[in-house]
């Protein structure tokens, strides 16, 4: 689900898709979207750790909110049970393996667990605000990569999957940039790809028409973008990029029309530890994403197939990464490990804070 | 709907997709598989339009054979009405605008209108006996030709869209080759794409996993196939392929795992007289298709779309163009104005006739 718009268009959607309210956590129930808005509020960590690997909560940014808040959770359900809690704390962590925020979120929580609930659920606070005020950076910093690029003026933006503010608590990271990119009028067309098997893809608050996964390189041949934003997963310490899968191709094509390429995500979302694409564990969904397109049955039963989640688009085929701290360009011979850390820009507007 | 070995599995289906049976055309509606196996029977040539422009009947071949039997029945139908049976001829060749083999089919029958509906219809099923004949035929160049490349062994194939029987009257053009290699023992495994928006994936007689289409370039660089088999549309002179939407991101994927990409057709789809890709009409399908799945939304109300059918594939990403007649080796600098044809090879088992 593309939210771009969306969280401030829709008064049943909250700002926030995942927030702490009430002593609880709340998550919007993004297996429900298009048709239903409905919130979770969790009290207990099991039904987190079932909301992360169910995508009730989608996107990198939004699973490490929710994985820190679980771990708060936890502790306080289970009060003194030290086993429990550490088994609690792997469950919540091993949620889902490809995203490198959920680990990084929850162990920087259980690492406060000496503290006890009140200093965690501070922990799980700032590593939300953190990535609402990152959304707002990445869109000012990947603003500026653009224009420095394809010049001061409006711009067709290919994207693919949740990069909203579904996936980013607030706003979102490539969606984050194309939304800067409207607000400075700069923004001619967005291009979402759908995003199977859980098509992702839909509404905007600015013009777009909407294509299947496979027409994006066609497309790109044919001159409808100027440029590819994509979000990630993981980035590794050369650059290659873990990303809903379909990135990879997009990759291809924007290679081959001599399209801009740019990965748009947080810090929190860079994995200086993982070398390179190769060390990635790619999750494999099941055959029943692919079978079924919610309850419509697509193949015939007992249909096998390979869902892999993610891919890895190499390095070589990435023109820069974007974060909420600076901007790497891999196609001049730039590389993460060295290029140093700017201000954080940008912030969000003071009636939503 | 990817219909290897569904012909013969299913009693309820005819052995071919489209025929000539008790003075109607009889086509398989493609519009309700897999859940509902449903014959039309076809005595009037509005229909016909009808079910080109629906997609009841599909992929190049079978289109053609449907155009041509409709030709026929419209000479039937308005009887002596030679500028309403002009209009039906037109009609009926503009239903779709990227298969070459409608136009020309259509044209083959018309132009034998002097002859009355007799010569039309011995016209039109001369048209459908060759398409069946082209179908084994590529089925054996074809196999030859990933022996010649891979080695004499068990092989993984990668595929878009129906390219079997339903698309090719019967048997198939790509899915043709994976058969020929399943009856020789050489077929490991094939991996066909979802192809959405319509979802033509499916059913196979074989060792087969389904895959979205997005997939299928990340699975070639992680090795998952030994060769890429795509049918088409038309083929330019020079090479270009119009195939299904995703065919060119599954080009640039086979080009980036050093994988044969491979192109599988009859010289019914071979058109010389369009120079290159350029010049092909890519038919727009409008948002319908894309904003839902058959009856399940997926995207919210009024969202637009672009919707390519097809895609060119530049003929420098393609390794080979296998006929019913030839084999042509564009990376070898084979051209298809160049390379004589040979014989036509294989042939229906004799119970099939």
């Amino acid at each position: 689900m593309v939210s771009f718009g969306q969280l401030s268009d829709n008064p049943a959607i909250p700002a926030r898709s995942v927030d702490w309210q009430d002593d609880a956590l709340v998550l919007i129930d993004q297996t429900l979207l298009p048709e239903q808005v409905r919130l979770l509020h969790l009290k207990a960590y099991r039904p987190v750790v079932d909301a992360i690997k169910r995508l009730s909560v989608r996107g990198a940014p939004s699973i490490g909110v929710a994985g820190a808040f679980g771990v708060a959770i936890a502790f306080r359900e289970l009060q003194g049970d030290t086993d429990g809690f550490s088994r609690a704390v792997n469950e919540l962590r091993l949620a889902r393996p490809t995203a490198v925020n959920l680990a990084r979120a929850v162990d920087r929580v259980a690492a406060n667990a000496s503290g006890g609930f009140d200093v965690m659920l501070k922990e799980a606070l700032a590593i939300r605000d953190e990535e609402i005020a990152a959304s707002w950076s990445m869109g000012v910093y990947g603003s500026d990569l653009l224009i420095e690029l394809g010049g001061n003026r409006p711009q067709r933006l290919m994207t693919i999957c949740n990069t909203g503010g579904l996936a980013a608590v607030e706003r979102g990271t490539a969606l984050g940039v194309i939304e800067t990119m409207l607000e400075r009028g700069l923004l001619e067309e967005a291009l979402p790809l759908e995003t199977r098997p859980l098509l992702q893809g839909g509404r905007l608050g600015a013009p777009f028409r909407l294509i299947v996964d496979s027409a994006g390189p066609f497309l790109l041949s044919r001159g409808a973008a100027d440029a590819v934003l994509v979000g990630a997963d993981r980035v590794a310490a050369n650059g290659d990029t873990a990303n809903k899968v379909g990135t990879f191709s997009l990759a291809l094509g924007a290679r081959h029309a001599g399209v801009p390429f740019i990965v748009v995500a947080p810090e929190s979302t860079i994995d200086l530890d993982t070398p390179s694409g190769d060390m990635i564990e790619i999750e494999d969904r099941g055959a029943a994403e692919v079978v079924a397109v919610r309850s419509t049955t697509v193949a015939p039963p007992g249909t096998d197939a390979i869902n892999p989640a993610f891919d890895i688009t190499p390095c070589d085929l990435i023109t820069a990464v974007v974060t909420d701290r600076r901007v790497v360009r891999l196609d001049l011979g730039e590389k993460l490990s060295e290029i140093p850390h700017g201000p954080t820009r940008g912030h969000p507007p003071s009636d939503r804070r």
